[in-house]
């Protein structure tokens, strides 16, 4: 198998109630893409889009068709994915697989959403959807009632007062809002502080409102290319390393593991193994911090943390820039936004981005990483992760 | 690359009006599909699975997370893909690609759709959502006017009296329902006349009731894997020996190549040249009519007639079961029916099956069938074909 280069990105404004179409989203971040990469649109062989909601956002099902015609990719194929908030690195999974056959050279990844275009009750009720639809969105089980259920499970299973890990989650919250602040395309870039966290509006005990990413529009795209292809236009070539990728059904099937997914620990095993790392190697994180207990359950099945122990080193400040492993110095899902079918693209966008050093300037630049992972989590079970290396 | 086999598959019926939910139709024809290729589902690698609808028929997002554990097919990585009509064929393209490259040895590929569930008027509105929201849904263009303005355009390019046309079109339909009523899995299992057809309800001038395919529940399964895995378990192995895929954008901006879709001939070209044959060596296509016309337009592009002589050769019987290029002796989207996301892997299931020789009971087995071409187009431009051969 060929070696595969992240060898540009594009990146829109995240923001709510976006005045763009998700066609026109994706075109400014594939454009983008594009561009950096030092190619034109007659370069891209085939493109790979991340889109959930398109058909209740913007009345568009196959935007990747669209997509392909309005950006001057004529006539090559095009693929959409869906894997709820996995989607868009299932898309960038699936891409680099492609140019590693050989097949293809060059292949171009988009991911785009309108997730506020339905407003608040709606966007709630579509989402549900990806969640199972025999025994859990009938029960009421929206995203917040999931990940305050891991909570309360959390908290129980690791003999932490709820109260204790209230603070500790405010924590996530705070650090990714003060990265947020830093990042131009962020949805929130402001500071917040714990006590604002916890003096917040309750949404579902324990999960406060600054506990939960917001809706989001926006699309982030990246372009994929041989090491041959790389050589010819970047000195500053990033390799996917590592993939993985599993399914782990409805939360109740997974009972055992819980309040961890499943999926998650078997992902990031194929992910390491492949690109011959550990947890320790890994330099920057992006991970799927949905709601901030999301990201104390991630940190633990990625290797980062012993279970139970995440919040406390969140609280030392472990995972901040300068600590062992940082972790969503993009201000993650809370701060940056989570518009679902773009926001793995984001992810790796932000990650070649700190492995090429293209940060400083913004404040926020993990100095020397050479090692990044990136973590997605699609509805209670999709797990998809992928280890970037520069050389 | 390596070769990549179809060692199993499974079909449920199709119909109207399923009791079944979509993700009880996948599982159906997932386990069927399994159970043919002397599997069972701990063997199964990697689920791709095709989808359109499933929001709007189940309330049900990332219906393949869900398939793969109902199965017992636990944790493994399970893609969604949508392109409309051409849904399941990209999902086997792409199942094929993880094969080829020697990353995974047995994938199930299974396409799925209750598309009579919203009730007629709304599925024609979803369905609409697949044509493209800025320039062409709100015009009005549903699928029938799209295939109806074809139908005119082909009769004045070609020269061709519309009445006469009409004709052949009706003999379109009355030869994909003589074979549908010898498919148990059809969802119309009758014959009907060319009278029928002409005194039909009008839908939309010059297409009449009979003219056009129905909405319909069902779904498909194939299980695709590496050539060593198949001489195990098969002494019939059929093989994916090409495949092409390519996007046209809307219809407008193919306005130098219509009535016929130019993704089409581009993709068509990309199968039969990796393939190593031409449209003469094809023994038999199920190609994309979901309207009469589109037939005519699909033969022509994929090299089996001259342009505008198409529905002559229907009339002529050149595309029946003993004529030249015997084409949806399965019914076709016409008479077997038309579940989207499950059309695609259906006609593979049917292609594999005539390859097989397994069709003999049921009166329409092609005889001595080597080689078979699969076509599907999605919305006004995506086309998908594959090239299946046996040794």
């Amino acid at each position: 198998m060929r070696k595969v280069a992240v060898i540009g990105g594009g990146h829109t404004q995240f923001m709510a109630e976006s005045p763009n179409t998700s066609l026109e989203l994706a075109a400014e971040a594939s454009m983008d893409a594009i561009a950096r990469a030092n190619l034109t649109p007659k370069d891209i062989q085939a493109i790979c889009c991340g889109n959930v909601l398109g058909e209740f956002s913007d009345g568009q099902g196959m935007i990747h068709s669209y997509l392909a015609n309005d950006i001057g990719c004529k006539n090559v194929p095009a693929f959409r994915y869906e894997g709820a908030c996995a989607t868009a690195t299932m898309a960038v999974r699936d891409a680099a697989m492609w140019v590693a056959s050989g097949v293809l050279d060059i292949v171009l990844v988009c991911g785009v959403e309108k997730a506020t275009a339905m407003g608040t009750p709606l966007a709630t009720r579509t989402f549900a959807m990806f969640s199972d639809s025999r025994f859990e969105t009938p029960a009421g089980f929206t995203f917040p009632a999931v990940f305050a259920m891991l909570a309360h499970l959390y908290a129980s299973h690791y003999n932490i007062p709820l109260e204790k890990l209230k603070e500790q989650m405010a924590q996530v919250s705070v650090q990714s809002h003060y990265y947020g602040a830093k990042n131009p395309n962020a949805q929130f870039q402001k500071e917040i502080t714990v006590e604002k966290v916890l003096k917040g509006p309750m949404i579902t005990t324990p999960l406060q409102l600054l506990d939960c990413c917001p809706f989001t529009d926006g699309a982030a795209a990246v372009v994929l290319a041989s090491e041959e292809v790389a050589q010819k236009v970047t000195d500053k070539p990033v390799y996917i390393a590592g993939s993985g990728q599993a399914s782990s059904g409805h939360l109740a099937s997974q009972y055992k593991h819980l309040p961890h997914i499943r999926a998650r620990e078997i992902s990031v095993k194929q992910a390491y193994a492949m690109a011959g790392i550990g947890p320790e190697d890994v330099d920057i994180c992006e991970l799927h911090d949905c709601f901030s207990i999301a990201s104390i359950i991630a940190a633990e099945s990625l290797g980062f943390a012993e279970r139970g122990t995440a919040g406390e080193m969140w609280e030392k400040g472990q995972f901040k820039i300068d600590g062992e492993t940082p972790i969503n110095i993009s201000g993650g899902l809370k701060s940056k936004g989570h518009p679902i079918g773009a926001t793995g693209v984001s992810q790796v966008y932000e990650v070649a981005k700190q492995l090429r050093g293209g940060l400083a300037e913004q404040g926020r630049q993990v100095d020397g990483a050479k090692v990044g992972l990136v973590d997605t989590l699609g509805g209670d079970g999709i797990i998809v992760n992928l280890v970037l290396k520069r050389e």
